[in-house]
């Protein structure tokens, strides 16, 4: 009887998550929110039809020369490492310099961050320049917190979301931002707040770009509610995880979920996502 | 009474109209031209793939290094801004030269135009190197005829096709280049004559990297028909938009849109193109 | 009956093949090898979706700073020279140079090798570091082993893979490297001895980046057993062929037999690769 009491008690607050997810997707549509990526080569085009169908306006520039025109336009800036190279960084860093000055949230993916020494300083680096939101996963997160280059499985990470709790959470605290850890459970934090957002399916891990995708998806959310970032990093994982669900449904393998996962995204209603969305608390 | 009488009078002009669209397209078919695309990291695959699909061979060589000994050897090229970069815009220059210079046409997709002095500058310096067309959304025509950097919704338009009319025929007599603008309804100049290509469905605008494709479906068409470049290029825009338009009936959103799309190009015949085709004189 | 006869006799023989296939693709999705991939942009998508497909954990890092950190920790690097650049050959050399020191297996994909003197040049040099595979199509491989620039399709061949056969010998002599021709029929040698890998669809051509993906996919097999890199490498051709003509039966044009590869290639079972591989020796 216990766990069913439990659930009652927290019926109200599923309630309000899914609600809260909800109202930050339409607001999307409506307002079509401008996002830069700079990104990495592999994941533009899932991302910039992640971010269209989900009615924001993607704008994929990334030249150092024309940041400074464009940036301060923006509702929300991406900056995702995973081809990083020591042409792109100057430009990373700017963006984010700029996005900060203009008061426009700014979302960094720390791709692969423990890779290499000179993937981990970047990465650093572009932390101290107080990203609204860090999203990576269990091992990007670990590398990050304890600053550290660590054997790892490339971009592909060897630790579970919820093994990543205690360095997510004292990154959030280092560094201002929300951390969201994803994983069979994505992990969202404020450094005190740990919410758990419970939506998605294992397949997803076999599409290349769905981390970096939901990463510039989180961006929108942010850019539509940037005083409650934990919710709106929260509500952007759960949808996405959503619309792998229904993709799955009619999936038969990683390239049909991919298809699928975006129409999903951009047909998904107030009902889908009141009656799916899984956000709880975890702390 | 009047429409009917003027909808029998066009009978004749819009027969002639589908017939080219479709010696087109069977020509891009047989030939096989190979098409060079400096294009933007965001667009390469689709693009790639809306060649493949028509016919048509593509060649996304970019580098400095080898355009002297590739470039004449090619029957059109495409040039993109999209991901414009210093390191890249001295290719794009030398490619265009060297097309010019061996008498293959060449095409331009002046992306985001507007969105930063640098680009605009390198956009009207790409201008000035006598592109056969230039294909862009309102906002970028616009911004290109009035040579101005202005409020922008990145790449994606702030305004319709049909407002950029008069800015696209300007640029079109300034720059002796055919100009497309593409919207609802694409509009086609040489800076006298206005057709318009009726094709095509709204969620094409949820599909990264379309406009960019039809730019390089743009230059298969006239590459293979460099005297009728105005024709050519209402035929392409009318025939990817006809390719829209029978995905569309398979598509349950944007992705699966893509997938019919390219589908639907690769297999489009005589009898389709000729009773979907619908280009107009508007001037 | 000359016919019958010599098919009996060859039955031992394709059954080994198919299990040799069948075991190869099973290690691969068990051991779920790291590869380094320092390809072209337009196929960075396919490629990490094809390994992600096949049980392969891709990594698209390409830059010079961080190979001595992160190579050697791969088990196979796939260097593809598409869209090459100044810029990025230096890291495609070290990285070569690191695999072979550090006594992992690298495949080289010498897209467009003939069509231009800087990319003849720079595939000449990276063959002079001992790639343990070289896949190409027919015009490639004739370009490398006559170290000629010669008029071109692009990245198209304008050959068929069986004309390639005395090249792709001599090639396989001279570099030590297995050479595998990608065509109607695709060829493997040693320098002595001849394989055809029978399977795929003439379709796969109208896909950008299929054969720049099977080269990933050869990087993973030959990852797995480095002591049958010849094997290793029919195997790959065969089973992405297998996953070719499985999607070919779903299938209506390019774009959707680009998905139901991909998923069928995750899909695939043991049943499926004993009775659809199609492997022979040729001499």
């Amino acid at each position: 009887m216990e766990s069913k009491s439990n659930y009652k008690e927290e019926e109200p607050e599923a309630t309000m998550w899914s609600q809260k997810a909800w109202a930050l997707l339409s607001t999307v549509r409506s307002q079509s929110p401008l996002i830069q990526c700079i990104t990495n080569f592999v994941s533009m085009d899932l991302m910039a039809n992640t971010l269209l169908s989900a009615g924001a306006s993607p704008a994929m520039l990334h030249t150092l020369e024309e940041l400074t025109d464009f940036t301060p336009q923006v509702h929300a800036l991406c900056v995702n490492v995973g081809t990083l190279s020591t042409g792109w960084l100057p430009a990373m860093k700017l963006a984010a310099e700029l996005a900060l000055k203009s008061g426009k949230p700014w979302v960094l993916d720390p791709v692969a961050a423990g890779a290499s020494g000179f993937r981990l300083k970047a990465c650093l680096e572009l932390v101290d320049l107080k990203p609204t939101v860090i999203r990576g996963n269990g091992s990007e997160i670990i590398a990050l917190a304890k600053a550290s280059v660590e054997p790892t499985k490339g971009v592909d990470s060897s630790h579970k979301s919820t093994d990543a709790i205690e360095s997510a959470k004292s990154l959030a605290q280092a560094s201002g931002a929300i951390v969201a850890v994803s994983g069979a459970v994505d992990i969202v934090t404020d450094g005190n707040r740990v919410v758990g957002a419970h939506n998605g399916v294992a397949m997803m891990t076999k599409i290349t770009a769905t981390g970096c995708s939901v990463t510039a998806l989180i961006a929108a959310f942010v850019s539509v509610d940037q005083s409650h970032v934990l919710e709106a990093t929260a509500s952007a994982l759960s949808v996405f995880g959503i619309a792998g669900e229904m993709g799955m449904k009619m999936a038969n393998g990683p390239a049909s979920l991919r298809m699928h996962l975006i129409d999903s995204l951009y047909g998904i209603d107030e009902a889908c996502v009141l009656s799916h969305a899984k956000i709880t608390s975890l702390s």
